[in-house]
């Protein structure tokens, strides 16, 4: 199964380059929110570099891509592979143009060597992984995989009020398949770690076991908005301080996991926000997450357990957003990856991962793998988000491996 | 010196809702912005009922208006009483007009029962107490009492880069008098209290001594920002939670001082501000307050003595924007206050001012003395913001007595 065939190192990064030109900003970052121009430019260049490779493309209700080489065996369910091209409004050149730039270079170096898989290859570009423009992230994948239902999807409007439906007719990106699972065989997903792990361990390749449990809450503390010369101690209901020994409790519950847990307060609006004014009310977010659901549930309940009463005598509301279970991903599709890291001799280790990906919500239906590169500093959804080309280059000879081998294995 | 004149109650609360018309809100508030159209409107009707009782209107350059009743020795020097007719963007009803209103029924009962003083007496309507539209609180009485100098007053810019000259000019509110101390006898303003005190021991009048010591800091914390799901606590520079123990230390420092301490964080603005990313930058206010100026010195300094170990991992970097020493007011004319609240029977208490009012500039030049009046729930700076019509009548009643006996006074 192993072989000798490269990527071409310099092809990948140049096409990276080329795809961070659509959207580039002033600091070197990137804006390329889903289903607008910019979006359809970055499609319209990708699905060229497609067809140039004579590959066939098909796009979804809901705007996914999925650009097809045809395996040798035609009875066969493709292997998926494949990130997003939509960024966040202040986002870097890599969360999600990897994924899918590096499927190109391996849909190029089967192409250049004139490799014959067994089983189909599929390259996918799922619409609005980033959330930024109509607020609910991983769209595509969710819609396709059934957990947002695709008429709902369809009526999320932006801040201008655009429906997803509208904005998908606006740009030419509602095709004509259902957006569904359809059968298939299994699905890679190379992505930035968007933490600092790798690189602090100096790990070139992030061997991705799962995705984290989460729980996500919407937080409102009332007190009474008081002049803040005039009002004494006694007499005050802060909201402020309130919400202050929260965001202690939640870090302090997040510490008490070592170095799995995560618990962050990461929005926070003040009312009424004026220097003189004792603030009366404060609504903010809570967010944990865990690798083991039970351990993350833990950690809820320690929160919700506590928090009245150091909210006191202010009244706090909490709402549950939602809780998601740990996703583990496919034990042989994580072997696979295991693997080609081992045997291209790349530093690795085994990591869960904290964000959300489309990965996750294709899980549930098909086989699943990811593959994690370093980043500078651990920074994304950023500007500066930075990283190193032979890094790109590790993670896409990677994604190869994996997938050749998952196209040609004996079934 | 005691009199058996009577303010006419009904005149007066009338007055203060046919004020309230001009700028008023759907929810019951005040929006008369200084320097406004609505400002203008305010100002015409306040000019044209002085006019009425034969008062002479004088306007100086920063736009305070001056409204002057003779006295029988032209010898005298005027005693002064005030307020503001501003108001805040969501502001209520009575947040400097009950001074001014009052101080017009003070003149429209002398007017009635042609009563004759010896000195002079002056009402005053200073320009733009609330600072909301040019970020300068306090600004007619500190431009007149030569804490700010006129021409930077003027270079004033509001959020549309409107000057204060030109908005002076606009409205036809910049006035041919010097705005500077001019020879006056005393000042008296009547204002309700902001604050929670005088309802909560069930006192009719506050006998203001003097306004409180003030510091205020700009404070930043600077640490990462960096993906909540990713980022282990290890790695975390999390400035939110640096802020969360500065605001605890901020509230423990006001409470170690009893009920005589102000401590507080009002504003807050935290970024990226996105429910996903650990705020790597926070930007707040801290004010502390104290009616010793000593113990407001101590307050901060224990403040910067402990506050940069808790912003730990991250940086803070504070600028301390004033410190003002505590303003007391003079004591013969506190003294006519408490005179006039005992002879009337009126509940009434010492208490220390803990907003910044016209009266705390006027005082260096001046013998001042100020009257608190309740509000509901010590609500200010709110369209909620609610006295009741005998509490209003009190004071005024106060002021019109502490006034009479002061321009009477034997020299």
């Amino acid at each position: 199964m192993a072989t000798n065939t490269r990527i071409d190192d310099a092809r990948l990064w140049s096409a990276l380059m080329s795809m961070a030109e659509i959207g580039a900003t002033p600091k070197g970052g990137v804006k390329r929110l889903t289903l607008t121009d910019v979006d359809r430019a970055g499609r319209d260049r990708f699905r060229a570099w497609c067809e140039a490779l004579g590959l066939s493309v098909r796009v979804d209700a809901i705007g996914n891509m999925f650009a097809r080489r045809e395996g040798r065996d035609p009875a066969r369910p493709p292997v998926l592979m494949g990130s997003h091209l939509d960024s966040q409004p202040s986002g870097g050149k890599f969360d999600g143009a990897l994924g899918v730039i590096a499927g190109l270079e391996v849909m190029r170096t089967l192409h250049e060597h004139a490799i014959q898989t067994e089983a189909p290859i599929e390259l996918v570009n799922w619409t609005d992984e980033e959330g930024s423009r109509f607020g609910h992230s991983l769209m595509g994948s969710g819609t396709w995989a059934g957990i947002f239902p695709l008429e709902k999807t369809y009526g999320l409007r932006d801040a201008d009020g655009v429906r997803v439906e509208d904005a998908l007719d606006a740009i030419g990106y509602r095709g004509p398949e259902p957006a569904r699972p359809f059968a298939a065989d299994s699905y890679f997903e190379l992505h930035i770690e968007q933490g600092p792990i790798l690189e602090r361990e100096a790990r070139t390749i992030g061997i991705v076991t799962g995705a984290q449990a989460q729980i996500w809450y919407d937080a409102v503390i009332t007190g009474q908005d008081a002049h803040a010369g005039t009002t004494p101690p006694s007499a005050r209901r802060d909201a402020l301080v309130s919400m202050a020994r929260i965001v202690e409790l939640v870090d302090r519950i997040m510490r008490a996991r070592g170095d799995d847990g995560r618990g962050t307060v990461g929005f926070v609006q003040v009312g009424p926000n004026s220097r003189n004014v004792v603030p009366g009310e404060v609504r903010f977010s809570i967010e944990f997450r865990h690798p083991d659901f039970a351990e993350v549930q833990k950690m809820a309940a320690e929160m919700t357990a506590a928090a009245d009463a150091l909210a006191a005598p202010c009244r706090l509301e909490l709402t549950e957003l939602f809780r998601l279970d740990a996703q583990p991903f496919d034990p042989a599709c994580i072997g696979l990856v295991r693997d080609a890291a081992q045997r291209l001799n790349l530093p690795a280790r085994e990591i869960v991962s904290g964000a959300g990906h489309d990965a996750v919500y294709v899980a549930r239906h098909i086989p699943t793998a990811m593959i994690f590169t370093p980043c500078k500093d651990g920074l994304s959804h950023n500007e500066a988000e930075s990283i190193e080309p032979h890094e790109a280059a590790a993670g896409a000879q990677v994604l190869f491996e994996a997938v050749l081998a998952r196209a040609n294995r004996a079934l």
